[in-house]
């Protein structure tokens, strides 16, 4: 691999360069086709590849920028969907038998939005059945492999999401995220996701997996990109029952301010004490840099309750949601995802009102300890990428992930290291509802001063 | 029974007489205690009489009006509380055997609202144990009785209610309407309840029966009365997680305004047809009245699976709440109340969970009809009061008003008529959601063009 491959830039050095006239988006998405079709025997991160559609649009952009019209940041970035996001009259599978011919007839509401930003989709990208686990192991359109190491799972859901970043197959994408679907993969893929606050992205048009706890969210190889593409689908939207109608910031607008004044706070609970030696001492290690860097640390206690598998209310809505495929067809579900609908079906009512009750005292819990701090920081996973033939270790890998779309606040994970086998470590900083500036400013603060973000898989 | 007996004035009228200096508010709460004593003994509407405390607050209002302080419309008013509200110091059972000894330390939002507003407190009224019922026949603190015939139901949860205001042993009070509650008695006993938008009014310190359906809102003998005590609780509590952040209105400020232009939905589908002749007749005039005031009628489809018993989130949202004592001690609970709470237990979560999604696209059809037309006019029961051997016929009873508390939109349940046995019939008149102003313009100017509300039970 060379440095130079446009394939490699960022959203941002790719964008500057498409200012400049120093690339094509033609080249750009070229470098990008052809990285596809080089790694996807490996990697499997695409479901559909619309190398067509790709090529078209970035002749427009490159008409367009000639022409002197600059629709920004995204303009002509090489862009892919997890492949739960509607786009109208290319084929949309959720990752599920059920949707193998799936072809809607409009956009998901921010799949709009990119493409009025002139992003030039490369196509649809590999997940988790319906999103509901955390390996990306698929029964209909294949596992989804580690670009660091082939043998090993993504995480996932959005495994394909934060195999193609990592890959260099993409440029950015969305994931979504219900238990820690973009941060798990953005971790053990060795990229960034972020995961804004509950209702700051619309999911109008996206397959909902738990509408009480979906978010919609980036992947990308930067700090800065994430905050790039959260810029472009910021919004509120009727239209999602759960849309917040908050006023929508610039997330690149305090990136390089410094950390004087900035409170850390670190849930060293019972769960960090699980996760692996490595982990522990990356996650350590970049609390100290954290600290160099202007942050005041200090311990703070997170509720427990808020972790995986403790709360009934993903089971419980997908059950609701798939109900009828459930009567009709339960075979056309891989086992896991049936067992798991299954197991829905009989939870109670009683016990899902009384864990959306449980939610709320648990949101003002982690609210107060937000007064105290202006970010969380913690391991997003408790450790790296396990081999394939582990399953779904769904229950370790969403540990400290849950906790945030619980309650709803903002998170994002960043590389912050390696195991001794190479494979990458997560850092994930959380902030208050609706500080997702303070929380870019605070990962690019740690970004900036390591360089585990310029680190590339050997593919 | 005497016209001009102080317990027999409205609201509007004692505040008058308060202020012209014609009536302390001593006579007046003497006049209403003197009532509470006559007509217990056939009614029990009471299940606490708070007569000391009634007589020093009526001492006080009295200094304070001679001192020329005047707190508004409710100052003096002789007031009393359907026994779901928390009143600091006073006892407060939810009609229910586990509450016997229960004394809040806080008075809830509402009362202290009340309070501040000047109202003297006579008492805690009777309801269906725990509002899960709509006969409030109560095997703890004994069945309430109709004033109009005290063999017969008053209809419930707010029977109390009802009763007091037909009877006079009160001249305002709160009850609190989940399927039909405040407006159910309403009917039966033949005076005004008013149930606001959903969010309208604060909920904090009452006691919930299902939080998604219950609303707050006042029982008067007119619709001017009822508009009055809307504007002394009407406010956005951020403690109630249903509370809407919507600006208040006077909802006095159209009464008197004619009907011209107003377009009244009629929603004539089959559950009309269920009602009984005289409440068909009665209604049917009604309608004839509207439309000489100037209103013009159309014939509107509302949604049918919006009826009682239809939806399951009454259930398990009241066995959510009742969870621990139905494990613990369920020989403490009614009969018909502890076999609804088994029923609550073993619905399935998806139930509830496409029932709370089905009730969104209900809302929007309700919503869409609304702007056809600007009210909505129906019976408010289909039959009149059933005798007390009926038990709960909560099908039947609450057959046309649960529509509108699984889609938050406002309505009044007002005399329209009396059968062939003397029993008062209701008219319900609903609205667009926290538009309280056009139903109260319409109700009041139905009620000002007949003399349905000016007729008391022979006591």
């Amino acid at each position: 691999m060379v440095a130079t491959d446009p394939f490699a830039l960022t959203i941002r050095e790719a964008g500057a360069s498409l200012r400049e006239g120093t690339l094509t988006a033609t080249a750009l998405t070229e470098s990008v086709l052809a990285r596809v079709e080089a790694t996807e025997p490996a990697l499997n991160a695409y479901i559909t590849v619309t190398a067509d559609h790709a090529r078209k649009t970035a002749a427009a952009v490159d008409a367009e920028l000639q022409a002197g019209r600059d629709r920004g940041p995204l303009h002509g970035i090489p862009f892919a969907l997890k492949d739960l996001y509607d786009t109208a009259g290319i084929l949309t599978t959720g990752g599920s038998s059920f949707l193998r011919k799936r072809v809607p007839d409009e956009d998901a509401a921010v799949v709009a939005k990119l493409n009025d930003a002139g992003i030039v989709l490369t196509g649809k990208l590999g997940l988790h059945e319906f999103a509901f686990g955390t390996s990306s192991l698929n029964p209909h359109y294949g596992d989804v492999h580690n670009p660091w190491d082939t043998g090993r799972i993504t995480g996932g859901s959005s495994g394909g999401s934060g195999a193609a970043i990592a890959a260099g197959s993409c440029l950015g994408t969305l994931g979504t995220d219900t238990g820690g679907s973009i941060r798990i993969p953005a971790s053990l893929c060795g990229v960034v996701g972020l995961m804004p606050t509950y209702g700051r992205v619309s999911r109008s048009g996206v397959l909902p997996l738990s509408w009480t706890l979906d978010h919609v969210g980036p992947l990308a190889k930067t700090v800065e990109d994430a905050a790039l593409i959260l810029n472009a689908i910021a919004a509120h939207d009727p239209d999602d029952p759960g849309s917040a109608d908050v006023p929508v910031d610039d997330y690149t607008s305090e990136l390089g301010r410094d950390l004087q004044g900035i409170r850390v706070g670190v849930p060293r609970d019972p769960f960090w004490l699980e996760c692996s030696d490595d982990v522990a001492a990356a996650c350590e290690a970049a609390l100290e840099t954290l600290r160099e860097l202007g942050a005041t640390l200090s311990e703070v206690e997170l509720p427990l309750e808020a972790s995986a598998g403790r709360l009934s209310i993903i089971w419980t809505e997908a059950a609701a949601y798939h109900h009828e495929r459930m009567r009709e067809s339960p075979e056309g579900f891989g086992d896991d995802v049936r067992m798991a609908l299954e197991g829905g079906l009989a939870i109670p009512a009683t016990s899902y009102i009384n864990d959306q009750r449980l939610r709320r005292k648990l949101i003002e819990e982690v609210s107060a300890v937000l007064k105290t701090v202006d970010v969380l920081a913690s391991p997003t996973t408790p450790a790296t990428a396990p081999p394939l033939s582990a399953g779904d270790p769904q229950r370790t890998l969403a540990r400290y992930t849950f906790r945030y779309d619980v309650t709803g606040i903002p998170a994002i994970s960043l590389p912050c290291g390696f195991d001794a086998e190479g494979l990458p470590i997560g850092l994930m900083i959380g902030a208050r509802h609706f500080d997702e500036v303070t929380m870019c400013r605070v990962a690019y603060a740690y970004e900036q001063a390591t360089d585990w973000h310029t680190r590339r898989a050997a593919l």
